[in-house]
């Protein structure tokens, strides 16, 4: 029941035409519809100030992600995440003016144009780390948040990150990802007073455990301003990183 | 090497009583003392926009809490977590005016007056977990950002979290700690745009495995607003929620 | 928003005291206490048909317990769990005609009418898991359920459970608690034709893993019509095979 | 030894053709030939209110499939599981008027006849977790049961969930099958008042463990009514929820 | 049903006092209890030619393990395993004759009198697993099989072990107890060619895990002698070399 | 030193053409040398009462196991395990008059003539499991051991467990593997009184964690007489069966 | 800020062209440089005494290696490892006079000069575990130390281990890979004074877990001289034994 | 068989009072107890070079360790660890002249005279890992190598172990110990030329899982100088510093 229909309601109930009792038993019933009415607007309001949806494309056909891409640009920016390249090229020509980005594997369009308090620097330990640091850019971007790429920097060598360290001073949110020990947020984080959104990667072998042993080594940072998110997932460390950037 | 002393070496360069190689040599050894100098700058930055130093008294007797404590207090606020009721006494005895809570288990004094750009909401699953949440108020009240306790709004009777939705959409950011399955922050996250902070908590039996089951579950969130702190750190995610909610 | 809030807001716009655009406003967001509503309806349909709010009683205090307890049983029947011996003294006695078993640690009063389609069976390999068994026997008896004790027919001797296969084939659902290597719900479900809730226990040493490994046995069960609940949950193994039982 | 050869046996002694002695060292012997027997009337009862033996095509060539699935339709109706579709071709020419369906992966033909007291609902909370609900389908389908399908309900968008409430209401028994985080069942147990069957799904990647975080939320529901099967078992699933909804 | 209750059935339908259709009914539900019949004496031949019952004193009451231990030795050799010393005063009062070893935490009362083809060789890394040996001794020597202790042979002075090759290789089984690493199985193993029974203990501490890794180390045992048995689980091991050794 | 070096040396001291002293530094030189010569003895006493070196293909190529396969054949009867179908050939015409086995993957020739004190059960759970056995099987038939095949008796449906009761026991030891939740032997092991030596499988899928969930519970077995190999080793299992039931 | 700069920039405060002032604050912002100049020279020293940065080829592309090798064969001797026998020869025509070891998969350069104190021994278990050693010992030959190689003297066949006890004895330090049980580094840190770095290696299957079973044995050796780096790293392993073998 | 009873043996063959076949024959027996003699020469020179036996106390009686800490320490130096403070009275009375210290909760008396090539640094990050940093020192000094304490020098304060860099690079090893995430020896390993003996702590709560976290970081480490040993394992990590900085 949209807002238009409960005015008709409230209508014909004033009119004479709907009885009280029979009302009463209908607004009852109507909460659901009219919460998913709410829900829309929050969509709306989502869209205007925080994100419109993203396309995971992992799992999809490229027909499939294609159809859902071209439906979702048709109202704002557009962020595809996870799209193998072979599947790049069939939603690239589905969405017009998209742009695909091989290393973090993204396909997007347009950017959000709220202001942002500042930028959001992402760091990452090693080359290997570099395309989940892209994906966090990418979410970044289309956001319209300005990204300050700090990569290369882990702690095996020290000099490299302080050397950055004014990057790092300038962001309002810090994402840091990192594989094999997973020790760099906690070095970033002491260095910082803003948040700072782990991602743990997937880089590494043995006793690495695809990313296990650089998520635990996160989750029990010594500096409290660390939060983690899933291994490898780019996107939402630059999402929330985005979404704390706006204030 | 403090700047004091570095002015003075500059001084004896100038005036020729140092010759000027050996001022190169000293100041190549320097940067060290000059960094610890700077890293006091940063304590005291966080003292200004962030958080003094919090005492972490598990694993310390309540004469080291209390002489610690003492010491802190005479420079700010002053926040002790992870005290036991029977060290309290002690402690609250040694900073004059200190006020200690048993069911976080917090001890503090005094509050920062940093301005902040709202509250941040802090939800609960089940009475089990609200422990963990008063630590995280207490953080955020010693840091000076309003909390707002959603308690009690597990998602096996989910109009009771929906009923407190505006207090969740007011907030700058939200921590949900949960127990046992961890869903609430999913749910918490879909409902606002804004950061939520997941706490898993050590309440369950069993499969729970003290609190890693919780803990995988918020990690693996469909709500992409959603990262993550160590099992019962309740202190960690108020932390980084007053981080945001200063903007 | 109850009913007659409703029917009063109504009235007052057939009245033209209430103009209805504002009406339209309040109904918007008048849903969640609507929801509220229908989930307080819902609370009674549990009432009726399903199972009034059960007490949990671990991490409470014996005082918690008694008041949350006293408050329930003045509605309908009751049901502890997990209440420890030394606790149970004062809650029997806050609930005049309340009985407490220290086998199954649960304390009750009253039992619901609701017919059953008939009973469960309740089976367990060792006398270590007759604990687990009893909670959900005192589950089942709440509901008003006939439970049939199947017990100590591990299948190390395989002749005590065929011995006991009229009672299994009787049963509308079966409970199954098993420690060790969990085996027996396997073996129970190729001999029965209903569901089989398999209840691993924390019976067991070394590399049980505290019921770990009878939990992985039972989910890998080659029986079809086996389905898991969590290590030492009679409870919840006791109230699902009730609903069954009603069909 | 049947029914028949006892009886012969016994006529025979009271002829006197088979000494008493004898009689009885055969009957001692027999007993597993009867338990045989009487295991194959189990069968046949299986057959007529159960489920006739299914097919788990993993692990088989398709011509094993195709021997297997014609001999078994020639008794009764047909169920084929985790059929690749490259197997399939063989296997649906072996059975005639069998269909096969690749989201589910299932063959099948024919259905049960035993009526039920109602229909089964199939949740899932997106849409990677859809071929697993298409195999609970299959199963109920064949059994004779109705089955609801109330898709892509995730937790993090509640209101798709809680318009299709009524769906839920009217089912016998609900199936939830969710991958990453796996609070959809918790969130679901606590809208209805029947058995929930919740499956876990290897949706998700990292952390989730290939469907291990799902499996623990499950199992650590806060709503009662929630028991759990294998990863990715929509199989077992339905089965059960289809015994339930038979009464 | 036992032997003379069938021989009395044949004998009455011989005589025509019980109908043959109803003798053959009466002997289609008999089996299972024919079967537990046989079990009774599968009971005997294990009395014979294998093991009494072996009491778990774990978990049970010094009253409960008194009753039951009474009543097993009344009727031959008696074990009872796991048996805390402050229990050990109740039982051996009630068991006339019985010893109590608080090194095993065994009680025991005469020893069964089959003859073995040799001993058994029980050997351990450290002195810490001495006391899972010689509950592994104590249930041989209740078995009426010989045991040879070869203690304190750890594999980081491997004299030791080579300078008591002589009683590893006069032995028909070796039971090898060690933690940590548990490499002493491996070791053994290729000294001699009997099996091999390896029993993890849980001796050790951090990532031995209770004995996980011991455990592990000895399921990948590069000796094909080597089966293993759970943690600290000295009684199986004692109990299936005692089978090995009675040939 | 060989005992030929060993006898030479002593003749020369006897002659006095090597003084004593350089003797007595010799021979405390010596003992590894005389190890060596000792273990090879025991490779000559495993092969005559043991089992000749068994050559594990996996890991290594055709030419490499052809060369090491061809060498031990000149000596005795030849076992190869684990050889992939497309490598089989290559072997097959390197050994003279061997044969290969698709289904257990195993290559071998001749057979050894010790002779033993009574055949080994070889069961299974399901189809599935079948080349697990039949590699136990070739590694029995190898050693000269009569294998008893009891093949697809999973606990589902135990009547066909039951009606193969007199194979089970016959046999001086059983081999008994099973996937999924590994019940089999227990099951086994209660009917039994010989050694059972469980070999957990890696069939099944989700929870199985590729063999663990077996594992740990055939780790946990209720019946004592169950030692437990390796996941999928079949040739361990069959081994140490057999080296049991040579006395 | 390297030594030319801060040269300069004390100059001018001499001269007076930089006020002291502005001096102070310059030299308060440099140290990072400077520690960057010092990292620099710690670059300098590592290759003097040290190792060279060593390029791991995993990850990386063909091309990519061959410029980073040959821009580092430019400044000393070269080591790539973990180079796929597909991308060797590319990498070996962009550095001339490089060799490439498939076994090992390393290629390398020239040697350093720095002396060491004396050799290491590379033992490993099984020729599976060959290609990590190799790998430790390309390493050891890169920074100049001589590799004592001894191989496949796995724990059980002992008398090959003893047999090569003088090699051991001999060498500064000891590397020792192992899968499976991962029991060969404490046998042989019980023959040895020297410390020893266990490699565990993936080989195995089943409860091997890819090398965690050997890892956690090695973690729990009796032998206090073992230490352990992550599975399969002979790099690691290497590169540690030749920085103790320089003394 | 010792030097003389070989000696006595040789010199009956020359006289001709021991036939040469038996002295062929008792020659091939004795290796076992030479190697026994060599074993105990072994002994002797890690007492000369090495570290004299050292005494776990966990796990043993106060007598029990008094005793044997009395017969070690009249050969030489002794050093006991992980001794009770409630044990320690007993042993210290037992040992004239020996300490006991209740941080490390190590006893000792004297030092070896073994001369080192230089100190060993002992670091750690933070005050809850001092035991076992100072169970290291003991170590150390017992065995006369120079301990450099670096304390509470944790990574969210790069400052505070920048400032200790020249302790660090003094030392020819340098033992890290660290909890929570186990960053801090990547940290030291990338400011070093030297080996790091890395000991995870089990300091941390929640997802640090007994100091798991942190052992998982190390082995991870990207500084490739790091190996580690096992949780809280100051012992062989101080054991292991000392024979490197022996040279």
């Amino acid at each position: 029941m949209d807002e238009t229909a409960l005015r008709n309601l409230l209508q014909r109930v004033v009119r004479g035409t709907v009885p009280l009792d029979e009302a009463v038993a209908r607004l009852k019933e109507a909460p659901f519809e009219q919460l998913g009415d709410m829900a829309t607007l929050d969509t709306h309001r989502a869209l205007r100030q925080g994100m419109p949806e993203v396309v995971l494309a992992e799992r999809k056909t490229a027909a499939q992600v294609a159809a859902i891409a071209r439906r979702l640009a048709a109202h704002g920016p557009l962020l595809v995440t996870r799209l193998a390249p072979e599947k790049a090229g069939v939603v690239r020509r589905a969405v017009r003016g998209s742009t695909y980005d091989p290393v973090s594997r993204t396909l997007r369009r347009g950017r959000m144009t709220i202001p942002a308090l500042g930028p959001v620097a992402v760091c990452c330990a090693g080359t290997s780390d570099v395309p989940v640091c892209e994906e966090a850019v990418a979410t970044l971007e289309v956001m319209g948040v300005e990204a300050l790429r700090v990569y290369d920097v882990g702690v095996a060598g020290l000099h490299r990150l302080l050397a950055r360290r004014h990057e790092l001073t300038r962001a309002r949110a810090v994402v840091v990802a990192a594989g094999m020990e997973g020790a760099l947020p906690s070095v970033v984080g002491g260095l910082v007073g803003r948040p700072v959104i782990a991602v743990p990667t997937s880089v590494g072998y043995g006793a690495s455990l695809g990313g296990i042993a650089a998520l635990l080594a996160m989750l029990n940072s010594c500096s409290p301003n660390v939060t983690v998110v899933n291994i490898d997932n780019g996107f939402g460390a630059g999402f929330v990183a985005g979404l704390i950037a706006r204030g």
